[in-house]
Order: structure tokens, then sequence, then C-alpha cells
């Protein structure tokens, strides 16, 4: 690749582009967002692809699955794969992209961003040294935004982190009573137990295991247990009942006592496990003393048409005396969009707002 | 009319159909959503009209205006005028409809329920002594639902009561140290002008005269006052500064001071003065109020993107101890649907669930 900044084509541009929306379509998780597309050597859109998210095929492996199907050989040397950020070179739960890019005769790639995980870098190095036409930075400030709070954590080498806030209309997720159970509706609910099927690992504090003794299981709509389930990590220096349904069977290794109150430890600690993907489960304490610390990278909250007036708020205080300091974040337009209705309740996403992350660097 | 359950086409329940979509579009206030069509006698839909909100055509002179636009006659004697309400009979910022209709030449009618008030009923009586042929009862639980909150504030004699509240994400309408302007984006700001210029009155307490010293007036996005002003109420015991901005200008009659808590006596006093849309617009306290009372019959959340983890929340005490007195609402899918964006914000509207309304009965 060439010091000097690349020329790219109009086509070029527009396959980048196609390939930034493809890759909204993804759902945020322990790998970023990306998406590819394959043009020919006049400029006709091949093929777009995209990732899933962790665990499903590379968005360089899904387009390139997506032009060639069933295994038909078609030669590709004059075409270029456009995409996000650079084709990884190792082999995770799917096979190395600069391989599938090679095994396809792909003459020529084209890619955002370098990829900042030491892992899975030095692909753009592997296709270049087997004669591919390799050229990076086009549209790199976009490729870099849409994931900006993964390049975060993995510039501080710690999962990426989602909270998620079951609460009313006025921010409560309990009455006075303490009554939860529950907020919001079945369909918010199955949701939720979705979102633990994709994730690694689920952090409470001992305080909601006294309160609730929640299973936090992920579990289908016919309450039988997911095939992935995340780890189950109770947080906090109050004793966990030696019944508590939050230690699972006897003799499994998916359940984690850490007796802290300091998120920073919890992360580097699962960090250290292998967790890529974490979330927060509350209660009100945790939530804040994540958010405070700048340990989220998503919010969402399941958000039920009800008022209480009083009860336990969403958050405890997050060092915050004027509004000047509030925390901001912005709706997550990816995936399904930062609004999703679901039965009567809203589901809100939300990363932190641009100008905040920048401040937090 | 027959005493007689009616008999109606299947033209018919299509236009009724049609005409609660379209009464849909209109914006609520202290008129009820209509909607109207006109078909031939063959059943082929001529046009279809609604009312827009208070001081607009109704639904019946809309859809009139739209078929016979700058005054063409046609005949229209075998032709069926469809409406979700009785047409009124009296002359109020617009002309009676029941003039309109016979001005129209329309030989038939069809509506869903009488209108419940008593200086405008009597309209279907007035159109048969006309030799009008009117038949009623089309879809009459569904065009009861579209208005139910209007059909409680006209039994109850008193104005639809709209609450505003501007809060972050987790429910807070200011920060630790009082400050609060502004927790929304100036699209909502410039909303709530909007929504000012449409009712007849707000209330606020003077604990937020006090704070915020407010003008309380609606202006448009430059800062000029809008033509419409509603009356500026405030409501309370502690003493209003005599320097305090919502005193507006000496010697004009648009400021009200109240010296009460109760917001039964608030809504008494403002529906002797012929207010028919109220609005309430803070603080805690007095939107708490009016909630607990089952005063409000719409409810409009600003919600902007940032978090404070503390501070003064949307609400007080409702007097709810249990999540399973907790008040449930809906998300109100009229106008422009329950979730609307506005700059970096979402205005979420509401109105009390259905079950609710009828426990509160």
């Amino acid at each position: 690749m060439s010091p000097e900044p690349e020329h790219f084509t109009h086509a070029e541009v527009l396959g980048m582009e196609t390939a930034l929306s493809a890759a909204r379509q993804g759902v945020r998780s322990s790998n970023p967002l990306v998406g590819a597309v394959i043009i020919d050597a006049d400029g006709t859109f091949l093929a777009i692809g995209y990732h899933k998210g962790a665990g499903t095929a590379h968005a360089e492996a899904d387009v390139i699955n997506r032009l060639l199907g069933t295994g038909v050989k078609r030669d590709l040397s004059a075409a270029t794969l456009i995409v996000t950020l650079e084709p990884c070179s190792h082999v995770g739960r799917t096979g190395p992209c600069t391989q599938a890019i090679l095994d396809a005769g792909i003459g020529n790639v084209v890619f955002a961003l370098p990829d900042p995980n030491k892992t899975s870098a030095g692909g753009a190095e592997i296709l270049h040294n087997e004669g591919i036409n390799v050229r990076m930075g086009l549209m790199a400030t976009e490729a870099e935004d849409l994931n900006r709070q993964w390049f975060i954590a993995v510039r501080e080498n710690r999962p990426f982190i989602t909270a998620r806030l079951a609460q009313t209309v006025d921010g409560r997720i309990a009455a006075v009573d303490g009554t939860s159970q529950w907020i919001t509706s079945k369909e918010s609910r199955q949701d939720s137990h979705e979102l633990r099927a994709r994730v690694d690992a689920i952090v409470v504090g001992t305080g909601t295991v006294i309160a609730d003794n929640p299973r936090l299981t992920a579990r289908a709509a016919d309450g039988a247990d997911s095939a992935k389930q995340p780890l189950r990590v109770v947080m906090g220096l109050r004793e966990i009942p030696a019944d508590a349904a939050v230690r699972g069977k006897a003799g499994t290794d998916d359940f984690l006592a850490l007796q802290t109150h300091d998120p920073a430890a919890v992360v580097r600690e699962l960090q250290a496990r292998g967790v890529g993907h974490l979330m927060i489960e509350g209660g009100a304490k945790i939530n804040a003393a994540f958010l405070a610390q700048g340990l989220v990278d998503e919010l969402v909250v399941y958000l039920a048409p009800t008022l209480l007036g009083a009860g336990i708020p969403a958050l405890t205080d997050l060092g915050i005396g004027t509004l000047e300091n509030a925390q901001r974040w912005e709706w997550d337009s990816t995936t399904r969009g930062p609004v999703e209705i679901l039965g009567p309740d809203l589901k809100l996403t939300l990363m932190p707002a641009k100008a905040a992350s920048v401040e937090g660097k």
C-alpha cells in the first residue's frame, strides 16, 4: 500500500457508502458492525453483505457467500471487495476473511480502517503479499464513527458493555414497596432473554440477587433454556444466599461471584476470562456505577407506558450536580432503529454521544 | 331514526372505517377527533375529510369543501355523508355542520355516535326534520374509543387536559442544583410553543414561577409572540413576585393566579371561564397532583437523550405503593404517532389506558 493518499473511483465510494449502510443492519456485539460490497471492473454491484453479530459469518464471508452461492466458480480477479474494516487474519468462531478472499480469487480489496485488534490484524499485509491490490482509507471517518464505542472498548482492552434498564415513563424500576415484577411486558422480557443469549456475561449486584432472586439465564418464549448461556456474575460485598437461583446447578462453571464494588475491577476480571460482550442488568446502584465510569457502550431501555411517581429510580447518583454536566447520549439508529415497539412497551437504544466520547478521552 | 338496529351497507362500513382513519390525522384538542367520508349511491368514495383541531373546519365541512371545491354545484341527493360523530347544530368558531350538509344538498347521513355536548347536540333531529335520511350507531364502539378521554372530559364537564413533561431518559426534569434550562432541544421547545398556541390555558405552580420565572407565552421560532396566546394560570399558595414574567403586561387579562393546591378547583374555575383545552406545565408536584386525580387526558413527554442520575424527578408521589397499582397508559397512535423525532429528542404521546379509564368510572 502506498503512503500517498489513495485514489478511489466513484463506484468504490458508492460501494463503501452501501457497505456502511449494510453494516448498520447488524447487531452490536463483541464484534464491530461491518458491511461489504463486491463490485465488478465496470463498477456494477455484484453483491452486498454484512456481519449479523458475534458468532455469525463476517461481512467478507457473507458477501462472498451471497455472490458465489452454492459453490459456483466465477472469475473475480477484476472485481473489488469493498469492506468497512480490514479483513481479519485469524481463525475465531469463523475462518479468516483473508482466506475467504483468496479462495474466491478476488483481485482487489478496498477497506476503510485497519483492524485495531492485535489478534486479528495484519490481514491487509497478508493479502498484499499474496498479490492482491489492497487500498485503505476510504470513508475512514464514517467507518470509525459507526463503531466508535467498539473502538474505545478495544483500545481500553475491555469487553463491549451494554446496560439494560426496564422502567416506567417516569424512570422507576420498582415501586415504593420494592415490587418490580413485571414493570415491562412479556414481549420486552422475551427480547431481554434474546439479549442475554447474545452476550457472554451478565452482571448484577448482590442487592438484586437478594431482592429478586433472578436466575439470569437466557430462556426461549416457552421457558426452555437457550442453547447459548451467558456467564452469570454477581458483584458486591453482601453475601449471596446458598440457595440463590443465580448459582445454578452445583458443579457448573457459569456462575461467578466478585466481591467488589468497582466496575473497573469487574471488567478487568471478565476481560481476563475472555468475555467479549458484557451486559449490566442492575440494580440502580450497579447501573449508575458503570455509567459514572464511562463503562457503558450501549444503553437499552425498555420503557413501559406506566407511571409510578415514587419508588426506586433507574439510576442512583452519577455524581452530576448541574445540568451542564448531564451525560449526553444519542439514539442508535443501527439494527432495528433507536425505537422498537415490543407489545405495549417501547425499546429505546442509545449510545454515548460523540462529543461525550471525545471528552472522555 | 328507527329504534331498531339499523342496517348499514358494506360501502357504509368501509366509509366509516375510512372516516375513523382520517379522524386519527387530526390533533387532540378541546374538540374530538372526527372524520367524514362522502359516498355515492353506488358506494363510490367521493371525498374524505377530517377535523384538524379546535378552530379549524369540522370534518363535515372539510369533506364537503374537498368535494365541492370552489363552489361548483353538484347533485348529492343520493349521496351519503358518513361521519364519526353526530353533526353539530351550533355556531362556534365555525358554522353549524347541519347547515353545511343542507346547503350541499346531501340526502343521507350516517354517524357513529350522538354528540354528548349539550350546546352542539340535536343535529340529527334537525337534519331528520329537514327530510334527510339519518341513521346512527355504525361502529359506535370504535368511535367512542377514538375519543374516549374527550368523552370523559365532556361528561365530567371539564376541559380536555394535556400534561407536558420535558425530561431525561432517567426521568429527571432538573439537576441537583435545580438547573433545567434546557433539558430538551430547541426543536422540542419549539414544538412545546406550538402546543401552547393550541391550548386555551396553561397551568404551572408557584414553585416553577419562583424557580424559573417563565413567560409561558407561545412564541414562534424567531421569538415573536404567536397570534393566539393561552391564558397563563399560576396555582399555589406561595406569593408570585410582582415582577414575575408570567404576569405579562399590566392591564391585560391573560394572567390568572389561583390560590389553591387543588387541581379540581383549578379545573372548575377554568371550565367556568370557558377554557376548553388546558395544558399542565409542571413542576413535579403540579404534574403529580393532576395525574393522581385522573385529571390528565393526554401526556406529552419530551425525552432528551441524557442522564442525570439525580435531581428533580418528573413526578412527585402519586400515592402508589406497589407495582400493581401503577398508572397504566398507552401510546397514542393518532396525529403524528406516539413517537416523534424532534432534533436529538423523542416526543412521546400517551393517553390513559382503556382499562384504567373504565376503572376510574
